[in-house]
């Protein structure tokens, strides 16, 4: 699916591969959320408003390229569960967004280039909006992925990824660490937890939908941790040298907030080389893989490359 | 297990019944919690909060008494599916408690005789807790309810009674209908879907876990429909007519802010009858079940005889 090409620019494969999964995400997700014919009509229309923000779609596609490298078709049972998890994925994703830019958390405007959920909804709907998402993401997979010992693994693992252990629980860290001077060691385990957790986890979904062998679950596992890392130094570093118009959100607001970062701990230098560093463990943790792991490999090298 | 026994007291029964439970649960839900290891310490006591302010444990009362009328024993894969189910439904229903009370929402002081979750933790805290408690309540059935098939099943049904069609979709349409006038056909819809689907819910998941018949499931699943029209009811009656020491959160406030009560919209008097017949259509719909089912109408009598 994702042939490398030596004479295309740099970033060209991945941004092929993203646009065409984001693509089937967009339409997926509105008619996932459509499914919810009952629901009072304003609720659905928030939650769609930040799904279909335009997102970069990369967990999801995570998820699909490690099915797809794992044997995954996409019009087998296996395909269909690794579909219902891509869309359970960014459902987690967009929830934890909306809540991040209420008032009380990060206070945020402008997400994706668009007023935020709770500008344009108000508060209250934002957080039962984000919640929802999170409902829906669980039945989702319940409906959607099979066998059912495979679709309760899916459900063990986002929740896991997602709950007091994973992302929340790397936003408590986050928020805790405000205007302190964590360790590298601290700022590294916050990190782990609320950027890579999710990405680790999309990988390792793909894997399971897929039903892979063990060797393989282990290698996508090495593959999402090494890339979650090398995103996140990407993000920092994004965050000092981009302009709002090129995030499409608010930049430049670590360094004001006292928000631990790895430019402010290692200086830039470092951090792009830290950033290097863990796209290579992540090339080399696809070894196990030929050549139905190109979209991985384009993947891992689309996250240092990117320019938002 | 409950005996029926004519010279007890009105609720004598029902009120051993939630203590029972309410203690298992008590214990169950912080080794839950605990599970998490690895968690932010101040995440998972902000939860342990909340989850232990010592509530009647309704819910996962019905889900454990409808399995056990169902044919569940304690002991059995079936009765650790059931307890699972238990602790998620209460997991979910204090996740909603948490955020109804948080200052963009109903603004509430407090709850259960305490000081609210954001006000001992912060808004922040307490919103991530409540996200917190929805991914838990997820995890632990897809890690302790078997076989897999029961589970995804469990998952479907809590999640689907929760999201936008359920509790949340209810939260929704009674948010919109503040200082509105409803028919009283969509103040019964609001109340369906905002107390109601978890009060059904809890019943069909001790069926499903207990691997119940279709007709066993359906006779549940009709009593907690009018059970939970009955309890919405009382709720509406006792916010009128109790003391903020006797309800254990502040009362009155529904006719401050304008909502939708079945006091307001039929009277006291048709009120306290529509609510006597909803838990007379409750026992009736449990004529499949012998004195398995005791327990279950020992919980129906105590919904309309309940002082808080």
């Amino acid at each position: 699916m994702s042939t490398p090409n030596a004479s295309s620019p740099p970033g060209a494969q991945a941004n092929a591969l993203l646009k065409r999964h984001g693509l089937r995400l967009d339409t997926f997700l509105v008619e996932v959320i459509r499914r919810a014919a009952q629901a009072p009509p304003r609720l659905l229309e928030s939650m769609e408003y930040s799904l279909t923000a335009g997102g970069k779609r990369l967990r999801p596609a995570l998820v699909l390229e490690c099915a797809q490298a794992c044997g995954a078709t996409d019009d087998s049972p296996a395909g269909r569960s690794a579909l219902a998890a891509a869309g359970a994925i960014e459902l987690i994703h967009t929830f934890s967004l909306v809540h991040d830019d209420l008032p009380a958390m990060d206070d945020d405007d402008l997400r994706r280039g668009r007023p935020t959920n709770h500008k344009v909804y108000g508060e209250a709907m934002a957080i039962l909006a984000g919640d929802a998402m999170t409902t829906v993401a669980f039945e989702l997979i319940a409906a959607d992925a099979s066998p059912a010992d495979v679709a309760i693994r899916l459900v063990a693992e986002l929740a896991q990824a997602t709950g007091p252990e994973g992302m929340i629980g790397g936003q408590v860290l986050d928020m805790e660490g405000e205007g302190k001077n964590l360790a590298i060691d601290d700022l590294r385990r916050l990190h782990a937890m609320k950027t890579g957790a999710l990405l680790r986890s999309a990988c390792r979904l793909g894997a399971i939908a897929a039903g892979a062998p063990e060797h393989k679950l282990t290698a996508v596992t090495d593959y999402g941790r090494h890339l979650g890392l090398a995103f996140q130094i990407v993000d920092d570093l994004l965050d000092v040298t981009s302009t709002p118009e090129q995030m499409g959100k608010a930049t430049g607001k670590d360094a004001g907030r006292g928000k631990n970062t790895y430019p402010a701990l290692l200086g830039m230098d470092a951090s792009e080389r830290a950033a290097r560093d863990a796209v290579d463990a992540a090339l080399a943790a696809l070894a196990p893989f030929g050549p139905e792991a190109d979209g991985l490999r384009d993947l891992a090298r689309f996250v240092v490359e990117r320019q938002h």
